[in-house]
């Protein structure tokens, strides 16, 4: 027997979570929203509206146009949705180990 | 902004969650599948069916049918059944606690 669970943040709906999360975290390292919605199979259409939605609901913006240098611009994450990213990766750490935990407590003998 | 979490137990597929245990709460309560079934909005096959998957996934009975008595017969949960509806209760109660502890931990201040 495992445990499985799934957490997200709401604020007038879906506000946050693992898609956006990972969404996030890919343009942080790419510098790009197409590339980073392209390595979780969404489109860019689908990435940017997402990212909009959620923006509306948390009530600041997760991404900003990076204009001109090298790469002829792209995407980066904002110093709010940077914040948001640390907080969130953090509290999913702790919430998993504390269940985890409580799991093995009631169940370790199934 | 609230957190939402959903948590269940697997085994080779759903094996337990929030609605097995209503549905279980109300059988041990009434007496009665169909009477808990209909409080929960299924019909009787619904239930019963849900309940028989749920014990092929666990490998042991969750109800037995109740032969006579003043009315005409009924379920009621196993032995087996009151046990795991008893561990369910309290990890899923230590669970909600500590999530909500470290939501408050890291978001309390939004």
């Amino acid at each position: 027997m495992r445990m499985i669970y799934k957490i997200w943040l709401d604020q007038n709906g879906k506000a946050f979570g693992e898609g956006p999360y990972h969404l996030l975290t890919g343009i942080g390292r790419t510098g790009s929203l197409r590339k980073a919605a392209s390595e979780m199979g969404m489109s860019y259409n689908q990435a940017w509206r997402l990212i909009k939605a959620i923006e509306i609901r948390l009530g600041f913006q997760l991404i900003e146009r990076q204009v001109g240098g090298s790469s002829g611009g792209g995407s980066r994450v904002t110093p709010e949705g940077v914040r948001l990213l640390e907080t969130y990766r953090v509290f999913r750490q702790e919430a998993g180990e504390a269940l985890e935990f409580l799991f093995k407590k009631h169940f370790g003998g199934s």
